[in-house]
């Protein structure tokens, strides 16, 4: 099976649309959510867990992956999905954002001023052949460039891969941003050709850059979309504000060939969904689910839960009255409340099996909206 | 269904015993293993998986619940079973343990001469009626006396409860040895007592004491074998080594009633479990396999084997080729290698169910070797 995009449906309300992608690990139905499982696991949950919850894409990080346990051992092992147990689509990022978070922290970091990070320094040299850092788990010395991350991608051999690109500081000069723009354009071209001379019924979706200017991103969009790339996805800053976020997709989706997938990078909160699927974006990738289980936040139809509240000790239901997931079905809220009170890392589990679940329904429910033309 | 303990076969190559308990949630074969759950879970394990490995029977500590979340609470969700979701049968302690353990610190503790513990203080008097202690979790008071252990218990549930008892530091004189026995054994009776105000279909587990003195553990079965206990816990020091502690098990268990079961408190690593079967122990808990999944240091047949190990990366079989745990049917020791060092939270989790069903399976080993006269 190689990879294809089907829209079944677009809203008559909105630019939203229904589509479902087809990998050689099998489908997944768009609008979705795409859960971030950094080392080839998502935090508290294992994998088979993962796929009985239905979540049909998950996301890895090359950068991480790349320094443990390398790619060659994953290779070794028969790929990313024999060595993580996983029988569904997965993602792959370059390892680009990792590394120029590290050079410039991020840009949460930039606009909440906290001045350089502590890994300031592991970054030795960026270039235009590509970027030399130092790991950090062995000091070892690390170059990454255009066909080093493709090469790296191809070992872990996930259905949908990114090229390697440059992510901008949030605070840049417009000259600097041009620069940095027409590298990104560079080292993406690279990546394809790169991974064209092997594709290995792979997909890469190009990066769309350009910071927080629409002119640029519509020029990112046009160059980018002249090459045989499979798919889009969106990177880099969008503004430091979700107005400014959703105003600036709205510029820059329709510009999108219809006829390809689409995925925003790092965003899944669930406000951002609910502004940004109309808008059309076919996948969203985030780590907010899951984070905010471990932090004792459930998401529920009626809001978030903040489960060590005092007054859910004697709430001896489930979190949600007719959540069918595997922690409601078994476990009450009250008791729940209980395991993130004495710190057991079995609540974190519990949790994230209900936050990952709920977010498997939300998309499901946005998409029956679409088809219904209500979104 | 009430209380019932039949043998059903006894070694004739040593005491062993094959026997059968029967509890209001079920059967526990023995001898058999009780893993721990301090909290109303094992730790990184949900109940329902608990379960599905066939542990039969799980040790609760009433000190942590009366504290968090309160034994209240228990009651009102109907109970530690309903609360914590587990069908099959619960022992719980008397709590007497861990407000000892505040007070002298631990048997471990004074062997490395570690001194006071930092709790100390926290326990506020000992008089005949109880012990009065701090909550560690809210600072309030808190008296633990056999009575008001006995009624946590019951609220809690259980199908075995054990009396409070007074658990003598390691280095003590024969005087304190003496008058410590005689307070248990008042304690115990007063436990019994209250416990059959109201039975509730519970069983009362005495607990043998008489530290590493054999004439008065003799003693303590004497007089506790007298009272209408259901079976017999063993408690306390048994001795600062292995060969000490069975060679004190060798005295006592002989003269323990052949009718009743016997439990072994706090003893359950791979050695003591080889030494004590024989000896005709029915039934060991201990913390000792989750523990030490949890420092990734993983059960075989072939014995202990460290996962982080660097010769593990590149092995991608699972940890052992017959075993029939979900870990071990899904996963890869190399896998789990790489999550030990990504230290992601799910390694805990594989890694506690592949030694929970090792310990499982052990003790089906041990019952099926005694019934053809092997050990």
């Amino acid at each position: 099976m190689t990879f294809r995009f089907e829209v079944l449906h677009t809203s008559r309300k909105s630019r939203a649309r229904v589509g479902r992608i087809h990998t050689p690990h099998g489908i997944i139905d768009t609008p979705n959510f795409v859960a971030v499982g950094t080392n080839g696991t998502l935090k508290a949950l294992d994998n088979a867990c993962v796929e009985e919850i239905g979540l049909q894409l998950m996301f890895c990080n090359t950068y991480h992956l790349l320094l443990q346990p390398g790619v060659e051992v994953v290779r070794r092992a028969g790929g990313l999905h024999r060595f993580i147990n996983r029988r569904m689509p997965i993602i792959t990022d370059s390892g680009g954002f990792q590394v120029f978070s590290l050079a410039y922290g991020s840009v949460a970091d930039e606009l909440k001023s906290r001045g350089s990070k502590k890994q300031d320094g592991q970054v030795l040299k960026i270039s235009e052949e590509g970027v030399l850092f130092r790991s950090y788990r062995d000091g070892s010395k690390v170059l990454l460039t255009p066909e080093t991350s493709i090469q790296a991608q191809k070992a872990l051999g996930a259905d949908i891969i990114i090229p390697f690109d440059e992510l901008p500081p949030y605070h840049i000069t417009p000259d600097a941003l041009r620069a940095s723009l027409d590298r990104t354009h560079r080292w993406e071209k690279r990546s394809l050709e790169e991974h064209l001379k092997n594709p290995q019924n792979q997909a890469m979706y190009a990066v769309i850059h350009g910071g927080v200017d629409l002119a640029m991103r519509q020029e990112s969009v046009g160059i980018l979309s002249q090459l045989p790339f499979d798919g889009f996805a969106i990177g880099g800053s969008l503004g430091k504000t979700k107005p400014e976020m959703v105003e600036m997709l709205s510029g820059v989706l329709p510009c999108l060939p219809l006829e390809k997938p689409n995925h925003l990078l790092g965003i899944g909160d669930l406000e951002s969904l609910a502004q940004c699927v109309p808008l059309g974006v076919d996948t969203f990738d985030s780590s907010y689910p899951t984070r905010a289980a471990r932090h004792g936040m459930l998401l529920t139809q009626e809001g978030r839960l903040k489960v060590e509240q005092g007054s859910h000790i004697n709430h001896f239901g489930p979190i949600e009255p007719h959540c069918t997931c595997p922690t409601c079905k078994n476990f009450t809220l009250g008791y729940l409340h209980h395991l993130f009170k004495a710190k057991e890392l079995t609540a974190y589990t519990l949790a994230t099996i209900h936050n990952l679940h709920f977010m498997v329904d939300l998309m499901g429910q946005y998409r029956q909206a679409i088809l219904e033309d209500l979104i």
